[in-house]
């Protein structure tokens, strides 16, 4: 009685809280980054210019998200950041920007933190102690057109291959006995030839032979596998005899690629998920 | 080179990113709140009506935010749902919703999972295995005067008492052997003093003896300590006599209260907190 | 001094303007109606079913708006509504949502009063006295494509068709003798078969011989038109023999169309302000 | 029929269109300003630096506004721009921006042309001829209290104070044989305290003394006059002896002021239309 009076007498603040919803009909791009995570990769002793355990463990956060949100149809990933694209038509929590947004960061942070012992392991593979919690922030951004989308998503590649270009040559220098200062120094100013020749010359690294997770970034996508299953059984009830029978099944899986994005190709192969627009 | 100038023809993707910032000189609340946690908590076995090891980890959660983010003046809990409260002159982000959004609903997640087996043990305090990782949704809510943020307090603490409550009976009529369906059926309808009534007679429970964090949730608030410090030393160089001297020292503490909050007295006492506005 | 001073102390409230831009990469649209027309066209005496007039009126404000503001690419009016359309790269107020809004409603209706005496006249061509000042609201609206855009000007044009043949049909109804309750309940739940069927029937009206301005609406659209103009001059100082030169200049125009936007032959014809996208 | 389904094909485009409310609780200002006045006035020889007719025209203009939209609790106009309030609790169109903020400016700009006959007169009383329709664009704002609207209210006043001293010297140097050029050289770098000077001095001009509508511009607020009313009659059916009766009847007006808005007094005295808050 008077507590719940005493409730419908407050329950006018609800009017404060305003939805805002991403415009109707525009891609959708969630974009989460690590905060302080130069520190955080430091205390961790994660290791230059990459390290496979931290890309393995954003990558398995990222699969994890794509399996419990299923409006997901492709992420991108690169050093401490991830991209989840949602397309034009989707519902997802009726496009409420909070919800999406809240929602996909703290499923991704949760699964930081619960797989981090299975990939953060030292060299007798037993996990490294989690010093502090993580934290990542995020937005939400609207992009009208798959073109946009598509430069959105080479922005955010050609990035990935901008720094890692830099870090692998900026390592190799401090690895072989520069100080940072003195690394950095070198690199000032140089262009992406420049760095290639130091890495070849002075370090016998062809920059392209190194592991494509490390040049181009990770990428998710929903892949249908169509599988064939072959079924024993018999065909009537008077004749006993085992026949054969080709089942063919749809088997949803989520693929992990290193490819290019920002040519051609891989648009035309998934046009089924990124239709061209009228 | 070439791949620099790739990313900078991408780069005017970046005019699709636009800032929303949260209304000058009001009061911020951000709520987040236990998404499918009937079913989280079901699958960890979490006690009806209310299970302290989970209320006791949301708390220290909470604690970590305002550790964190010293913005957080103050936070207010009940249930799996936590609001933080920022000042009408916070700065914090440059008042950037996303940001604030996605940071405090990502770094309370964090602590959640990395807290959890300190909190979540069984009766020989090992610690639960968390079988999957959670989330929490949030939402950031402007309130333009002290008066619509007590209000919104109250809401939520009268909201704490409502619920509590009614799963304080509806718990013990199951525990004493009725079905789910049955004690609904008994609930349905009832008022306040009803439900008082059912818990006093039927099981001998007096629900104000119930212990306050049941009852009114959880608060925590900033507290300036002066600690007095008795320090002993010589006054002079040629006077070798040990003199004592008392030091007043300021020391900062982070106050947990189940107190009331929807009357005067709270914000009589933390007036400095939250002034009468002009 | 003392005032500048002053002044200074009060600057910080400009941190409470928030400016609002309206997606970059899609189509705008500003639609503007006339409130409270009813009560303002019965008491200017508006002739049903179409006021040619006022028609005209509207028109002659669309066309003053599409030549004071460059960035207008489309305009389409029915009734006592317009909308304006500009183009996904418009830079117009840096798409700032207030600026657009107000601006474009406040010189449709400065240009509304100012035009109606030349519009608005009687049987001897004398103005009708504008008896109050009316009134337009209005909104902006983003469409993320080309096809959104197009569905959306296909929504007004069938709006204005249906609108049409049912007031048409009404006023029909009444100028013959009905009341307008009487027209209003035979024409409920009726198809447009029924009320072209009325028309030609009852009252020898094709409906599709009706001035496609009343059917259709209006269109403004920008046009380049290729000028030939014959100079006359001398080719050289020492001959004097006067040369034609045939010299090709692009004018600018403003078309004012009634034809159909629904179809694909309009959108065909002016690929070069619609082009189809990637 | 066919008509109607291919309109309701098309009405998905309504999803398009998204409300944005002002927040609850706050008080809402919409500013108008006129755009390209310095042209507009030169072009119909407005009187430097104030004229009065212009000044009335814009009154009218707001008197208008308040008439019309009852929800206006307070305007503040000064040069070509005004200011109208409106109370935190205001339900005006549900506090949607596009429709306070295009029905305001509308209608404003409307009254402007309609008005302006009435206002702008030369010498023999004769209408001046509107050369072209006037623009202005609007904005709407919140302040969160009271404290944050009187501020504002107290940085127009006292940019009216500063343009009209510095417009008031600036045109008597002028109007005193000095170029514009000259003029602008003079005032360079000067104090309020230089600018009462030199009209002091030069001119004979006691700043304090002009007309309070130049100074402090115009504020309309609502009043109600409780106006007491002598009624005749008789008191009874048998008793035909007349009776005088005094009957107090409340008459609403809009009044306006010329007064300081940024001390207290003003405040003090109507503190029914804006009570200090809780």
């Amino acid at each position: 009685g008077k507590s719940l009076m005493a409730n419908s007498k407050y329950e006018y603040v609800k009017a404060f809280e305003r939805e805002q919803h991403e415009l109707a009909g525009t891609w959708l791009v969630v974009r989460l980054d690590g905060r302080g995570f130069h520190r955080f990769t430091t205390q961790h002793d994660f290791v230059h210019p990459n390290d496979i355990r931290g890309l393995n463990l954003m990558n398995a956060c990222a699969r994890a998200c794509m399996e419990e949100f299923k409006d997901i149809c492709l992420a991108y990933g690169e050093s401490d950041e991830y991209s989840f694209v949602l397309s034009p038509d989707t519902k997802f929590f009726d496009r409420r920007t909070s919800k999406i947004l809240s929602v996909v960061v703290s499923f991704f942070t949760s699964n930081y933190v619960h797989l981090w012992p299975q990939h953060i392991v030292d060299d007798q593979n037993q996990p490294v102690r989690l010093q502090y919690p993580p934290q990542f922030d995020a937005r939400v951004v609207c992009y009208p057109s798959l073109q946009h989308l598509r430069d959105y998503l080479s922005w955010r590649q050609a990035d990935c291959h901008i720094n890692n270009l830099y870090n692998t040559t900026f390592w190799a220098l401090v690895h072989s006995g520069k100080t940072e200062a003195e690394a950095e120094r070198v690199l000032r100013g140089t262009f992406s030839k420049d760095k290639n020749e130091i890495l070849f010359s002075q370090f016998g690294i062809n920059y392209n032979n190194l592991p494509a997770i490390f040049r181009r970034g990770s990428i998710f996508i929903h892949h249908s596998v169509a599988e064939k299953l072959v079924k024993v059984g018999v065909t009537s009830k008077t004749d006993p005899t085992p026949v054969e029978r080709v089942v063919v099944r749809k088997r949803h899986q989520i693929d992990l690629l290193h490819t290019d994005l920002i040519g051609d190709a891989f648009w035309g192969e998934h046009v089924d998920v990124f239709p061209v627009e009228r």
